[in-house]
């Protein structure tokens, strides 16, 4: 049953969502002023602001190191299709509300999907580029979600998560070009403008008709949450290269690295271990009594013996592998035998095509 | 001077590389059997073959974890401009070898580029999608590396990253057409095939004639032996749809995500403080040891308090942090006063936007 798959991500809430709002805010009969500001996001996607240190940033954050279900995903064969299609009722508008939170860009606007018996409501949709969920280990150049909030107050979310690929005809998706219209007048964090109209009938049409992936993962930003449900569309919208080329010039690289398959251990865990294996350790009780801070990263780092030849000969014949290169560390590049090998890519180097190549 | 910035990768090479070889190998002229194989690389891209797990794949990758110094990174303001241009002589071919390396495609080729005073052979380039690298925080579609080992046998490299922007009237680098000409021959890991004709002097034309940023950085990819000269293109080269999508569907993801800055404390340590910090810790002994394996992690989470409210109410007016939600590590939706916060997203509701939604 879909709704034992739900995990709720608020237990409850203690005041009502707006759920009555509707896209006509922002509209142009009910204008807004550009050049207001919204709220920016304190993380990013760099350095000490970057994925890695999302759960050093706040407190709240835990779940982006610790969580065994966190987004995005690889979807491989594990990952099944969705049994239902949702159905979603959003109306068309003059224009929405569009703001730059300085780690996407949102168009706020509402409808109802209906998904798994239960009603949730369309609160905002928002742009990764490229795209954060991966399929068969493909990515594509960008990726939409429709963030939508239970409607009995349960807190529950579900994510339609729309992948766009660029067409070779310069076919895009209407919604796509009217929603980034001015997308321009946005360019600066913390600003707010319109979009232009907005139909919904060939995306609601899309991910009503075309196979989605499910599963249960998290949000892809901190808080990191787990329990929400991914609907990720199998087959990817059209999208041109001026609108990719515009969206991506604002809204730069905000995809967070894939994330270990659901159920496995958080890759910063895994991280940590690597590091610890490779020489270092987390440094003692400061880390581990949680007192180690963003820009403050106190690791110890087990000195390694330098020095040593970075190649090395050894009869014709012998197996090279890779792995045994650079035994100091710092070496990549060796002639091995009847093996080239460079930056970890070796090829088998035969008399005869030594031969061939010093013609 | 230059030469003083050059850290050499490998000290010595006791066998001389191929720096003889030419791109006639492989050509039309010395014809090799498609469907040989090539060997595939133990790395990846995904779970605990990615790059938060590289060191732990094997010992010499230890840098991958701790180094200081690692590629790719934000190109900010403080990444310098190359003040010389490199000078590059490679020989137009009627094919050259290209690889299937599961983690990336590779094209044999060489030629000389001269750089600093030194004689640098181009050993064979390689595609990374999206880019590797970003500049003020914006990544492009495509990025090609041209791997370059000193001629002296000193081992020092020079990797000279060219970017790649799609363009919105289809131009396209004629290079990058003729390479991937054969590229569906190669579509599965550890296959060979040839290039189409190649002809260098666009691309040849454009590094020396357009601003390089240049820093010192590591192999992208393990062993992450630091030591490396990167010349990243300022300016992006033109890419069509077509290619790109080829491209893609070959490679993959293959984009190392971005590291700190040079001489930063390496992102997997900051990540591995930010775990501390969230209630986990490497477990003991065994992780400080050294004894941590891939597919092994063991790493201790403190247990978290669960339950509590999602979302809470305060007096209208009073400031909403984003930072003050979800309490329990598993919330994210709420609505504080006259704020209305989703995602990480707040914004501001006044009375009269109230009034308006609800209409």
């Amino acid at each position: 049953m879909y709704t034992q798959q739900l995990v709720f991500v608020a237990a409850a809430l203690s005041a009502p969502i707006l759920s009555s709002a509707n896209c006509m805010y922002g509209t142009s009969l009910f204008p807004r002023a550009e050049g207001a500001t919204v709220e920016v996001s304190n993380f990013g996607y760099v350095g000490l602001q970057g994925p890695l240190n999302w759960a050093a940033l706040s407190a709240e954050n835990s779940a982006c190191a610790t969580s065994k279900v966190q987004s995005p995903i690889n979807i491989d064969s594990t990952i099944q299709l969705a049994q239902e299609a949702p159905k979603m009722v959003i109306k068309d508008v003059e224009a929405a509300e569009f703001e730059n939170l300085g780690t996407t860009v949102e168009v706020i606007c509402n409808g109802t999907t209906t998904f798994g018996g239960k009603d949730f409501s369309l609160q905002q949709f928002h742009f990764h580029t490229p795209s954060e969920h991966r399929v068969a280990e493909e990515y594509f150049p960008l990726e939409i979600h429709m963030v939508h909030e239970a409607a009995d107050g349960s807190g529950a979310l579900v994510v339609i998560a729309l992948t766009f690929q660029l067409s070779e005809d310069g076919a895009t998706t209407e919604l796509l070009s009217a929603v980034t219209e001015n997308l321009a007048k946005i360019a600066t964090p913390g600003t707010v403008t319109e979009t232009g109209p907005l139909k919904f009938a060939e995306v609601i049409n899309h991910v009503q008709t075309t196979p989605l992936f499910q599963y249960t993962g998290s949000l892809t930003t901190p808080p990191c949450a787990e329990g929400l449900t991914f609907l990720v569309t199998e087959k990817p919208l059209p999208l041109n290269v001026k609108t990719y080329n515009e969206i991506k010039s604002v809204v730069k690289f905000n995809s967070r690295y894939t994330q270990n398959s659901p159920g496995q251990e958080n890759l910063i865990a895994v991280g940590a271990s690597a590091l610890a294996g490779a020489g270092g350790a987390v440094a003692g009780e400061d880390a581990r009594n949680g007192t180690a801070a963003a820009g403050n990263a106190t690791v110890v780092v087990k000195p390694k013996p330098s020095g040593g030849a970075a190649a090395s000969t050894s009869a014709k014949g012998t197996a090279t592998s890779k792995t045994a290169a650079a035994a100091t560390g710092n070496a990549e590049v060796k002639v091995e035998g009847e093996h080239h090998c460079i930056l970890g890519s070796c090829r088998e180097v035969t008399k005869a095509k030594r031969f061939r190549r010093r013609r």
